[in-house]
């Protein structure tokens, strides 16, 4: 079998474990090295592979390729950079084929959400038309959990332990003091569309009066009288009031609770988040004394807590990446199939790109409570096993320790390429 | 020797390792239970002691105690009440001495920053001239790292270790996605009177170019100028910028950064922090998008991620509180004291309260660069032990197990008093 060169990049928001999965392309890459040569990445996604700035994997150690996994961030840098539609932007998918072409790459690893789960398939269909024999397959990765077909998608899982965490450790500070300092303790949360991360934070408490005693949805409308009645409720009869907030918390016309037209001394917009917004609310509504915390990358950065269900479907989609391609499937995603709820079992199954591609998975409704104020048992049942497990890095010198790669780049056989 | 019962309480901000400090005592006086009867402690610091409303914790299981040692927060229940000056309120101290009196409480722990120990000192100066047999021992605690003659304080290399992890994490994650997205980040962290937090922020990284590229004391005054062709300098040269800021920081004239009079909409003071005010500089001044965190109590609360070192020292201090109070030492504070640096060795010793009361201890100016924006390598020398060693809690369901107290009330003995 003759063996070609495969390409890998990172694209999108970054998360604890998508080096996880990078790791599991590259091992799994180098034990299948009868089919597949060498691994190159590109340097900041895709714009690597246009602006042929390729990262040669082979001078990294298997140590250094090892200790990826349990290192956060994108080790070879991502971006936020989508591809255009093909008809009006055609030079640059066929820019694309030309640096694979010019590296013997056949196969094009490529890891991210949705936008870069279709780019992979405009990629692969491009590359059939052009009759190149490329190899796409798609690895799963966003924070936001809005993949269709996986069951969760890799870097939740983490995310959400963290949230949950963090939820928790806060509320016993808030419990302890409340009586004669803080009773309204507000965090915001990632997930601008949905409210998965919000919901991770629901994992924190479950009887009567634990927190968190609000959890703020994107996906039901902002009543600030229900939200202060709730809240006033809850400092009245369990003595202070947890609130996990989405920073995608709306009201009924869509307005974001985060743009709401507060300026500065300046006149220039307010540059703060839902939370310190919220707490404001708060303090003039029913006066109450607060604090507020806005957990912001520290969230999807925080491998140091990552769920070890997550690292290991993390490493495992990328590890099936390279498994689907060597047997010789195209245009595909490893997706996670969960097989049941408790004891909780998942496998990997392959998922049609064009299944997966332009289409986002959101909160079913029954997973949010009647009074649009926490999560249902449905939704724990959904959530707990996902933050299963601890996974905690090496530590030196009191810090995490994580990879250092030499990044050495491939030489350039192509002229420049502007994007 | 005759047995005589013991009151313990917490006071202030918690950490995330106070209650192992309350581990410590507890335990220790369960070991010596020739000469202390029952610990009590006061639901909620001092107040739970002039209310009478106690809490017994010789109905707390062996396990739950030792479970403290793993829990954030004050487990009994902590309190921002400061006593008032001793002419003008006596009758609050006398108070205290006929709750001890009237529950045969001969020892007094007392688990708090300087304000507490301050209160311990004069209850101790009180007792004596009411010729009430009372051993008053102060317990370090506070993330401020602020008391003197102890080398540290319990709790702070916690958040130093919370903090700095948590810098280097959120760095990875800039650092691979600056060449398109967020090229400046600010966290901001606790500390409103010394950049002890801010400076644990600076061991993420060491080298050149390492981020944090700054940190922001509340001792260096605030340069908007200086501070943006930092920034400036570390996005052209690096390709982005990390800063740590202390909540602290403040212009020359001494007002805080976060007070800095801007209004939102209705004209009330604008509710964000030092990071939205910073970040807002960065955008208006360099035009570079930005994100911002604001670890607020999570950085605290942060059990998961404690230094093992501060939680050792957090018992230890706890331990040695009884061990001096059984060894008939009253008035006295047990303090850390650094033996060596390298390797890192500690020793407890006594420190007599007098000394340590309404007393703060600052950076020391050559722990702050010339520059005035990144700790030196003294300050390194000195934080780098304090960060030392992990200490994860056990972990149930994907989340921390925490004590669960029964926290039985001791009967009343005496009239209501209404503080």
């Amino acid at each position: 079998m003759a063996k070609h060169n495969a390409f890998y990049a990172q694209s999108g928001g970054v998360t604890a474990v998508i080096n996880a999965s990078a790791c599991g392309v590259i091992e799994a890459c180098r034990r299948h090295s009868d089919s597949i040569g060498k691994v190159y990445a590109g340097h900041n996604g895709i714009i690597g592979a246009l602006t042929e700035d390729l990262i040669d994997v082979s001078q990294e150690s298997d140590e250094s390729i090892a200790a990826l996994r349990h290192t956060p961030g994108g080790a070879f840098g991502s971006c936020r950079y989508k591809l255009k539609d093909i008809e009006s932007h055609r030079v640059q998918y066929e820019r694309l084929i030309e640096v694979f072409k010019a590296h013997d790459i056949r196969y094009f690893f490529y890891n991210g959400g949705g936008d870069s789960a279709d780019t992979c398939l405009k990629v692969s269909q491009l590359s059939e038309k052009m009759g190149y024999p490329l190899t796409a397959i798609h690895v799963p990765k966003t924070v936001d959990n809005d993949l269709p077909i996986t069951d969760n998608s890799p870097g939740f899982g983490s995310v959400a332990k963290y949230i949950a965490t963090s939820t928790l450790e806060a509320s016993l500070d808030i419990a302890s003091m409340c009586a004669t300092s803080t009773k309204v303790f507000v965090l915001e949360v990632m997930g601008r569309h949905a409210g998965w991360i919000a919901a991770a934070g629901g994992l924190a408490g479950q009887g009567e009066g634990e927190p968190p005693h609000l959890v703020i949805f994107p996906e039901v409308a902002f009543d600030r009288r229900k939200v202060m009645e709730r809240v006033e409720y809850a400092v009245k009869n369990y003595g202070y009031c947890v609130i996990v907030v989405s920073e995608g918390a709306r009201y009924e016309d869509g307005t974001f609770l985060a743009d709401s037209g507060n300026t500065d001394a300046f006149g220039h917009r307010q540059l703060g988040g839902v939370a310190p917004t919220l707490a404001g609310m708060v303090k003039q509504d029913l006066g109450y004394k607060y604090h507020w915390a806005v957990a912001d990358y520290l969230q999807r950065a925080a491998r140091h807590l990552a769920s070890r269900t997550d690292v290991e479907q993390a490493y495992a989609v990328g590890e099936r990446a390279v498994e689907l391609a060597v047997a010789g499937e195209n245009s595909r995603m490893p997706a996670i199939k969960r097989v049941s709820d408790n004891p909780y079992r998942w496998e990997i199954e392959s998922a049609p790109l064009a299944e997966v591609a332009n289409r986002e998975k959101f909160m079913p409704p029954d997973y949010i409570s009647e009074d649009g104020f926490s999560i249902t048992d449905a939704c724990r049942a959904y959530l707990s096993p996902l933050i299963q497990g601890e996974d905690f890095p090496p530590f030196e010198n009191g810090l995490p320790k994580v990879a250092h790669l030499k990044l050495a780049r491939v030489e350039k056989r192509l002229p420049e390429f502007t994007i």
